[in-house]
């Protein structure tokens, strides 16, 4: 790399609007490069306090009496505060189970609304739980639908013009990830929910990988549906409970297929019959976590307060910088692009491909303090979350990726999958 | 209540062996009398330092790392360490969800093993979330089962004789809580799994106000499917997430209609085709909330530690006790037993019944800094978790129910329901 790329990093950096909120999140080792916001967000510095204080303070000294001072409003308050930065208005968004069970309880739903369509349209990049939670439902209701996965050609992009012939009169439910787990592609999440609504079909997005990192106007595009995790870009913590959205005028005319008591209208009446609370809350089931709930919110408040047009124009930035010098430094070593080259197509992570991917991953963890993540078969994620990334961590990102090729640094690693993340 | 009764605590005191558990817990207020620990269990004290290392050390400085580093196994290692608490062999029990959800998951499995019969049989003392995700169950699956909600006489007790007939060929499930959360009345779990095998029926066990109370012995009475709460006698925290139990030779037989990535065979590879994995796990379901997962850890610790007979002879000692010093103080004030008289019948919390319970429990928690839980219609719940509650305790919540009472302190406040727990 020359000198000339660090300079540049340099007075990014230094124009950089967003750049004080690094400082916001806890840092043990500054040399190290973490590129996987995108799997799991860092700690914000706020969030240990919040825990401390939902331990010590709420649990232990307040015990179940947290319960009235708190708690139980929590999953709806605190989705109320993500829904700010998803576009969705207040009594919508509730915050819950995991993404892979909030998805199941919202596409059963979906389908409830379609009874005489028959088929659910996704694509190949979205998520595979979600596939795999798609198909669980297609067998638990008697196998009377079928998935469409709508492919891609070249693994990353899809066709978005062949998507949108894909949905016809048969189509209950468009169901997607707002940008795709592997390649970071974005959908027009608009253009696809109009044209859906269209052809009378529902929309589900998943919002796992853009929330936090790129516009969404949930409200505004008129979604039905929406889940998401908020342990990415939202920096909630290692599995962090999910958020569901339901748009208002749907919520009563649908039901959760998990009846349970946090979504019942009084649930401490102790009823012996189910009774669905006539808003967003009757998707909730069981007792949320309450520990792990309450660790999201430090970071949607940084979010909230850097503001989500500031986050994508730097995620724009961060990536197209990336990608500048992957052009001059990486291309020629063996590595090829796998994500979108334009700005208007991504979200805020690159995968590059390699065929010594996997081992190249293992080098850079072990041994150049550098954390990616990898996905099969040969790509190297690279996650540039906008608040605690700099220009200079990508600039010294694509050093050590060239010195790991460079040097052979990563022939010492077996290409046997060892690690599970 | 007469010095003698007083004096009788201070020994039994002295005599407990469990004694010394009770320094393991945090208290922050010594005279607050902690009666709920059957909804809410203390904090231990070691949970807070776990707290600390999964946040500063696995979270904040591990960040993705931590999944390879004891994270992803959480679930089942957890499982298995619960496991020895109610008597299942490893590999047979998983942390996961809610109590709800993992009822939801396990419940139609179930009736997927019998296609051929109708009937869920439950009874009127089972906790009401159960009730309704049956309920849901069935709607879900299209009404071609029912529901059988076998009724108690009194309240206190189910008629056995009476509910053992009720299991008949048509019989799909015969499913309840182990404990009942209101009266406290302990179903004799063996009797009834057997008889339900007799019958071709499966049993599904609600084990949230037992395991850690008293004796459970899944792999031993044969039972079919359990789940249970850990924020109870467990002391997991507020919402921690739930557990459920496959016995082996079930676990290929069946599957989770709720098809998440924690159950599929290798996640990692991120097929596209979902392939459950061939034991337990495949009733995973979504990614974890792993730092309310992790919380659960040093509960059960202290459990296994103190031994379920020496856990289930205080508690039967503290009930005993309790129900002695309420006929002699308490009865001739308008309270009435809401709970077995036969320790036999019975786990480890007492329910009082009074015409002005609401208020009551109102005055206990605002003026007498007694801490029980109400139920309706007229149910003060009384929860003696054997680690932490001490004779002298019992001894004390009599004296300030009797003032209540006696000094009229309950009529300032409303009967009017407020609060949610």
């Amino acid at each position: 790399m020359t000198p000339e790329g660090l300079q540049a990093a340099v007075q990014m950096d230094a124009a950089d609007e967003l750049a004080p909120f690094r400082s916001q999140f806890v840092s043990h080792d500054p040399d190290l490069l973490y590129m996987d916001g995108n799997s799991l967000g860092r700690m914000p510095r706020a969030t240990a306090q919040r825990l401390q204080q939902a331990i010590d303070h709420e649990w232990a000294q307040g015990l179940v009496r947290s319960w009235n001072n708190g708690w139980y409003e929590a999953p709806q308050k605190l989705g109320d505060k993500i829904g700010r930065l998803i576009g969705a208005g207040p009594g919508q968004v509730v915050v819950c189970d995991s993404t892979s069970v909030n998805l199941f309880k919202l596409a059963v739903a979906a389908l409830s609304l379609r009874p005489g369509r028959q088929r659910i349209l996704t694509d190949a990049f979205n998520f595979p739980s979600d596939l795999y939670v798609l198909q669980g439902c297609i067998d638990l209701l008697g196998g009377r639908h079928s998935l469409q996965v709508f492919p891609s050609q070249d693994g990353i992009v899809i066709d978005e013009d062949a998507l949108l012939d894909a949905i016809d009169e048969d189509t209950a439910l468009v169901t997607l990830s707002h940008v795709a787990f592997k390649s970071g592609f974005r959908n027009n999440a608009q253009r696809i929910t109009q044209r859906a609504h269209a052809a009378g079909a529902l929309v589900l997005w998943d919002l796992s990988h853009s929330a936090g990192a790129v516009p969404v106007d949930l409200d505004g595009w008129g979604v039905d549906f929406a889940v998401g995790c908020t342990y990415k870009y939202l920096n909630g913590g290692p599995g962090s409970p999910a958020y569901l959205y339901v748009r208002r005028d749907l919520q009563t005319a649908v039901r959760s297929p998990i009846w349970g008591w946090f979504g019942q209208h009084s649930p401490f009446a102790f009823e012996h019959d189910y009774r669905p609370v006539e808003d967003v809350r009757r998707f909730l089931a069981g007792t949320p976590p309450i520990l792990s709930l309450l660790a999201i919110e430090p970071g949607v408040d940084l979010l909230l307060e850097a503001g989500i047009d500031r986050i994508f124009r730097k995620a724009v930035s961060l990536t197209s910088f990336f990608i500048e010098l992957f052009d001059r430094d990486l291309s020629s070593l063996g590595f090829t692009l796998g994500s979108p080259r334009s700005p208007d197509q991504r979200g805020a992570h690159i995968s590059l491909r390699h065929p010594q991917g996997y081992q190249i991953n293992r080098a850079l963890i072990e041994e150049m303090n550098v954390i990616p993540d990898f996905r099969e078969p040969d790509n190297i994620r690279l996650g540039l979350a906008p608040l605690y990334t700099s220009y200079q961590d990508v600039w010294e990102t694509v050093q050590r990726l060239k010195r790991v090729v460079v040097e052979k640094r990563f022939e010492k690693f077996s290409p046997e999958r060892q690690a599970v993340t």
